[in-house]
């Protein structure tokens, strides 16, 4: 009934309105990653990926299935943050375009010791790799969301019991020139709140970090403020993009704060 | 091109597999309604609703349509818990049916004083009305999301500088035998956490609230205890289901308490 | 317990680290809105909003309680493109920045006649306004997602029975100049796909749409290419992103193209 | 600062409300685990996890950090249906309830090849594992969604050119007694469609699986029922649940059927 000979690529048909796309290919796209792990060699992850290139003003459609036989090839072998730009390379030759566009997210998993009982367990963060080549350019980023507690400096500074504190969830995206290990993109931003997250707590733990995040209150501007200068004394870490969103205890909206250092993300509303 | 005239009711044909279906029908179908309001006499609201008739096993398929036209009919006028009766019986009446479900979900707002400065301010509170026609009988429920604020009593009793506190979501599905406004049902709830959560807070009141959770230390299982005992003596609510989800400022993942009371729900593993 | 005259306005106190933050301000912010609406005057929204307003780097805080005061004198007027602008300058003024940023989303409903048997009912989009005043300079925009249906061009020419087909979402934002109706940007839009989306259909109208589809078999990319050209032409449009998202039918992830025009969201990745 | 010793337990401590609750524990808690592949031995996934034991009337609170221990000592080993058991009985013995309760969802991954091209790639299904000990009594359950194509009956009846399909999701709860792979549940449920759904198809793929969907025109009613009557024929599995969501491309909602076998689920409204 299919026969193969006869068919068309259509794809390949000129388009009824010739104008240049800067961005075609797939979304939502789920595969396993075997990603670069700084204590275990790799760590298998669960990626969401969106992958694109721009498409000629000749050209009616990409050829969409080379995107998925491209993930194919990458999904068993370790995937670095290198490993983005030899993606893209090949991204754009494969689909014969003139840019690339890679995105992976992922759920990303690091053992933290609890600060007093010193007991392991793993925490989650979400990361992910992502990277433009434009011509003769290429920018790869690591993204970041790293949770931890934010303690409100006013509430503390006006009121008699405690203060009133919440999670909130510390977000980068950074270009990076050289290597930059997921931990250690974890860790920098891990210090910039008013104390860290942990799985496992006991209640020696919990009594330490309760005091440790009084003594530190935090408003989201000083979270931001803090973790940007850091980020700019990163050597391998070019311009970059961070924010604090605080699930404030007091209210049903969130506190809010970005900062930005270079040109790539300029226009960057939110993320 | 299109004849009406020799079109075939491909529904109403045999079913090739003859099983009763519990329920068919439309999902995540979007409507503005006018939802009856304690204090301006309704307030408008947009609802995702979902709707259901049981199916018989000689039919092949349900009119889906007929739900739409159900809708349209209902969205004009003042929605209240017992127009969801009504609609149920009309549902079952326009899809020939013995049984019919109708789930209402939607953002409902109630206006709040500050506690000190006084001034009022939207609260955004997810509610829902639901109810279940089979055969003879009817059930219809209240459903309410409701953030507080959840003051840890292991960390304030271990620790020398404040406790840890969050944002937590008080959850109910009562059944309602007679007349509940939403607002009554917010209020009820509200009162279970550690402290309110507001909209629109300034210096003194934030202060205020912060002193009365600190007062106030309660885990999600005194939360949800104390919730249970006030809906108990609720002469109109009948079975129900509470429960708290407390997001941890110091963890990643979330506390969690539920109770349940008749046999209503006796199966409904978490909402 | 509370002395409000005590207190210490720990916001304007100065920063630790000097650093100029680019944004701060409140996320997930509901509100009911009163939008404009070509048909009926107004139609009552629920918005959820984003304010944020950049920080000198000499203050270590916005004031966050002043944009909910903000939203609450905004709300029960009848808001317009026209009011993101007004609102902004308000916003600059109450916050004492340089800049403002806001981001209203939410639901509207558009009635529609189907096709042949012409029977009314709403169809939902998912909109919002948003705009950036920068010193001089302001921007407005509208967002628009248009579900429409796409019929795929290759599977019609290579395949004996049919085409596969699926909903697709057509997104796009476009700074106005002037005046546009939320109603004029999706009719605009919903033209772009093989066929329109409706709430209510019977058979004949179903038919109808089934073979309209049928005959306009379109990818993504021409859906943009096509989207694009209409936008160009309108006056009133000026810099804009246009993409469409198909759920195929025969994968489990998403076919996706995205265009731009002008440099105002030249890096904006995806949205 | 922090005193070990004189710490209180006070969780251990009386309720201020006695009433025993049925479910307390963390919701929303993601791990690794290496769940039971039938043609790999195991698979890495990410799961995202709720756990919980019912309480005392007379204790205050559970101590939730022995829920993170007990996923701790879990997650290295071979994770199979069977795993889920010996979990909820050493919960429930870590926790000293006499109820536990556990649910695991995660995407897993299945390789499938292209119907004609025959080129392999992964497909991806969100599934889960869960179970509910009650005294002496546990259920163990599988939890699976398999999208498939859907195609419209009464449009290809009606129209010339074509039908309506779209992308639907069969999802499924189901008691196991004994042992089901993951993978035998899945390829159960993909037959229930108008065709499968896979990750790679070229042209000619794409061609045949137009072609088998238009030979095979399915309401969401047919699906579920087919896939019903398929359920009870297999001996290890006892009460489900089966529904199936199907994502109109005609229009902006869904259609929605569903069945149950058993007693187990007869009140769970959706899921």
């Amino acid at each position: 009934m299919v026969n193969k000979e006869k068919m068309k690529d259509v794809q390949d048909s000129p388009a009824a309105q010739e104008e240049e796309l800067h961005r075609v290919g797939i979304r939502d796209f789920k595969l396993p990653l075997l990603v670069a792990d700084r204590a275990n060699d790799t760590q298998p992850v669960v990626a969401t990926a969106n992958f694109g290139v721009n498409l000629d003003k000749n050209q009616r459609g990409a050829h969409l299935s080379r995107f998925v036989e491209l993930a194919e090839d990458y999904r068993r072998s370790r995937f670095t943050l290198h490993s983005v730009g030899e993606f893209l390379r090949d991204m754009r030759e494969r689909l014969e375009s003139t840019n690339a566009y890679a995105r992976f997210d992922f759920d990303y998993f690091m053992p933290k010791d609890s600060p007093l009982s010193e007991k392991a367990a793993l925490v989650d963060f979400n990361c992910g790799f992502g990277g433009l080549l434009v011509e003769d350019k290429v920018n790869i980023w690591i993204r970041t969301e790293v949770p931890v507690t934010s303690l409100c400096p006013c509430s503390k500074s006006n009121s008699e019991g405690g203060a009133h504190n919440q999670r909130a969830r510390v977000k980068t995206r950074a270009v990076i020139d050289g290597m930059v290990w997921l931990e250690e993109m974890i860790e920098l931003i891990e210090n910039s709140g008013s104390s860290q997250v942990y799985a496992l707590l006991k209640r020696e733990d919990e009594a330490y970090l309760t005091n440790e995040a009084y003594e530190n209150p935090k408003f989201v501007e000083d979270i931001v403020r803090d973790l940007s200068a850091s980020l700019k004394e990163h050597e391998q870490i070019k311009d970059f993009v961070a924010e604090c969103v605080s699930y404030e205890s007091i209210h049903n909206h969130n506190a809010y704060a970005a900062t930005r250092h270079g040109t790539f993300w300029d226009r960057l509303e939110e993320f």
